[in-house]
């Protein structure tokens, strides 16, 4: 029996994550769990789960739990603290990350100190703070395994391969909502156009970070870290169709790829269950026949300047990726209540990056500091 | 310093085996080999390569070579013995078996007792005696690592991987030299054409295999016996670009491939350093966008009889893949000699087929004594 807390139970990836946990209800028990502000999700859940743990955002909505369950056992947290409390329930074995934003990083850490096994969906952790990540996971002797798609490909595509032998990672990417666009066609788009991913149903935030490319690059930077990787050795391909979710290139020229149907609950899964691999009854085969073709192409770095950003951001390391991933936070945000126009989120965050001085292997204070100080820097230019 | 004996050095996958032993020769060493009726290569592998123990096919080329090289201590042997002496020299780590035809299968078992880890490119040895090979290959906890582009790719693919997570085996295909001739248009097609293999450049036994698909049929058999699948988890699938080498589908639907150019080297380098892996600074890397789309297309079982033959002759089991092998041996040979028509293969192999009558778990006595019976049986048919 696997014993899992859970950050961002109610999210896209958490709504996964407890749909694994259901179709394997022998072999993973759901302990601990954080829902942010959504409380109903925390009530069926709580019906179903008898956890331990609850975290919720606020006072209140903790207060108000702890009087309704008030005859159960249940530990009603909240807030930054609850979700460490959440990340470090004693019982658990594997903490599934799957909160959006940078609220991540520090319960992540806290779980490390714990010894827990980390299944990581939260890209901001590494992409603010990989160097401190990656240094108390090989501190503490934890695997950090990648929910994303792309990087649980790329784990799946390591295993039985040693690292000195990897030539280059290739993360395919499907382009987004607006891949068949000019950047002309790309004025005046809106956030409906942009939610409608061809391939993935994700969230808001990552469906606008798909259109925009960021997503990609912060996966790039997720890589670097992840695989020890760097960047010059970091490909990025456009391929529609979504079905290779990744490959690593070694250096007798062999190309080892992971592919299969966009589930999201596969590497939820293979997360979970790793180094083993469990059924997926209800997960869709692939089928070569019926697919008859895979399309790859070139990514083009001045259509899709997000991308170009993030190498950038990351080939200059210190804090300049926490400045890339604030200012896109906002920017999104911002861009998702209908502030801003689409292509204004590219120059939102090239000023912000501009504007930035880099401090070198910055700690956890610096990293905060740096990304309020963007996301205030970046709100004085919507307002 | 690897040490490695090479059957069959002067063919295709021999002279390419050579060629990786020289580009890494401060990590091989060659130490014995085979070359049939080359005394040509033989020579020219004894100058480079001092090694310890040389068989040629013929005593005559024997007493010759030993004339020739009175003051040197290479032991010249030759016919069966000769073969197996090679497989057995007793300072050698690893048999590359690059032989053509059965007269592969007895040598490799020789190794096999002699704790030699086996890198097998020699087809026969699996179709026609799988159960012994397998069996006594565990027995002394020898590995088999596979030499055909496909059978590497699935070995690569199963790196860190359990046996009962598979779901299915997937074996790409190329389609050969007539993929896209209907069955009307095979008739009269001349050994010229057929010996035009549109992705790999191969002796011409394997080229016509190619051509009738039985060479997919014989590693299909293959792939059962090396991975201990059952033949309804085997699927061939036409790929005409020959990029994808092979894949695994897991029962979380996950799909691991190999991908690669074609090149030979790659399969045989990988079976001398695995599990490590070696820099191939002369092969070709895939450039996925130039490539720009891969293909995948269903099999026609009508179209490739010979594919229907092999997992027939499989699921039938026993004796029947020795008739099938050997049957397909003589009809090639008669089609590359001007003797029959391209067709016409099929129909003997078929007629050769109908005709057995099986027998379980054959020994090796019953294999040898079925394979001339058959053989004899389709010369009698050409005549």
């Amino acid at each position: 029996m696997r014993k899992i807390s859970l950050l961002g139970a109610s999210g896209s990836i958490g709504v996964q994550t407890i749909e694994v946990i259901r179709q394997h209800n022998d072999q993973f028990e759901l302990l601990a769990f954080s829902v942010g502000g959504n409380v109903k999700v925390a009530k069926e859940l709580i019906n179903e789960f008898s956890p331990l743990v609850v975290s919720v955002q606020t006072k209140e909505d903790c207060e108000a739990l702890k009087l309704e369950y008030s005859s159960s056992n249940i530990r009603f947290v909240y807030g930054e603290e609850g979700l460490i409390e959440v990340a470090t329930v004693k019982e658990a074995d594997v903490l599934v990350n799957a909160v959006m934003g940078s609220v991540g990083l520090v319960p992540t850490l806290h779980a490390i100190e714990c010894k827990k096994v980390i299944a990581l969906a939260n890209k901001e952790t590494l992409v603010t703070a990989g160097h401190i990540v990656m240094e108390a996971a090989r501190k503490h002797q934890v695997p950090i395994l990648p929910v994303d798609s792309e990087h649980s490909a790329i784990y799946q595509c390591l295993q039985g391969e040693k690292e000195k032998n990897i030539n280059t990672i290739i993360l395919t990417a499907s382009g987004g909502s607006f891949r068949d666009r000019t950047r002309d066609e790309l004025i005046g788009v809106t956030r409906e156009d942009a939610l409608n991913h061809p391939n993935w149903s994700m969230g808001a935030k990552i469906t606008i970070d798909s259109a925009t490319m960021m997503n990609k690059g912060l996966e790039v930077i997720e890589a670097h870290w992840l695989f020890g990787i760097p960047y010059e050795d970091i490909q990025v391909v456009l391929h529609r169709e979504s079905v290779v979710h990744s490959m690593v290139e070694f250096h007798d020229t062999s190309v080892i790829a992971q592919l299969g149907t966009p589930d999201m609950r596969v590497p939820i899964q293979y997360a979970l269950t790793y180094p083993d691999r469990l059924p997926h009854p209800r997960g869709k085969r692939l089928n070569f026949m019926e697919m008859g073709k895979m399309h790859f192409e070139k990514m083009d770095f001045n259509r899709f300047r997000c991308l170009q950003y993030a190498y950038d951001a990351g080939k200059a390391g210190g804090t300049m990726t926490t400045v890339l991933n604030a200012a896109n936070e906002v920017a999104v945000d911002a861009f998702l209540n209908g502030k801003i126009d689409f292509l204004t989120i590219e120059t939102f965050i090239e000023n912000a990056m501009s504007k930035h001085t880099i401090q070198m292997a910055p700690d956890l204070e610096t990293i905060k500091e740096v990304d309020l100080d963007t996301r205030h820097y970046v709100r004085s230019l919507i307002d």
